[in-house]
């Protein structure tokens, strides 16, 4: 199993940094953000070392997602919250803190302070985003 | 297979609906957003219809996130963006727009007027995140 020495999630993840758990089995372990985006603000990791979410192996990513609807549904009827964000970051652009593959469950309450984002939603010039597809899927691996 | 036939994301899977395709298979359906909050936003899908991810089975999630590190590697590869938010939204408070999970793949490239979130990390008070650590424990199916 992979693992990065300078790692904080891998330190968690070796007992050699307190976390608050909420969740584990043999891929994957979730627990409480320490620095909550909203009260309830938990974080998803495979055990395996991964930076960002596209050098993770199908499996691995399968065997960690495999865990989200349980922690979303128990998070939801734990804080009576409206809704939830489940927010995965690769690259600090996108905001990655960690360079470990995370999942943030983000209770939201609707209420001032708490997540939220923009989203500016636009449109395509014509022939734009049928050219775009076609380089995506140049770039997926061959069946 | 259930269905809802209401539901615009459910008459796309079904060719009802048109939509630009980059991938699917026998479980998952990836294609562009028609209303990109930037250049190359992708939504990933199960065939299944189910609300939100915690209505969803394990099995259907997993699936369904398998096909997450390809397509995010496919976009940043087709589009040369610096980073990827994957984001899966349940309920309407939290910005689901369409009520059939889907994931979005943003490509982000650090340019003004793209999709950004704001992270208003916050701190707990004493016992409160282990209290809320313990609820959502309870919430959780028993093993």
């Amino acid at each position: 199993m992979k693992k990065d020495d300078n790692c904080v999630f891998c330190k968690i993840i070796a007992g050699e940094i307190p976390c608050v758990k909420v969740y584990q089995d043999d891929n994957s372990l979730a627990f409480m953000d320490i620095g909550p985006v909203s009260q309830g603000h938990v974080l998803l990791i495979c055990k395996e070392h991964f930076l960002t979410l596209d050098e993770m192996p199908a499996e691995m990513a399968a065997k960690t997602c495999a865990a989200l609807p349980m922690i979303v549904g128990a998070v939801k009827n734990a804080t009576g919250c409206s809704g939830v964000n489940v927010l995965q970051n690769n690259g600090a652009i996108a905001g990655q803190a960690v360079p470990h593959v995370h999942f943030h469950i983000i209770p939201r309450y609707g209420v001032a302070g708490e997540f939220r984002f923009d989203w500016p939603a636009g449109k395509y010039e014509t022939g734009k985003m049928q050219a775009l597809a076609d380089k995506i899927i140049c770039c997926l691996p061959k069946k």
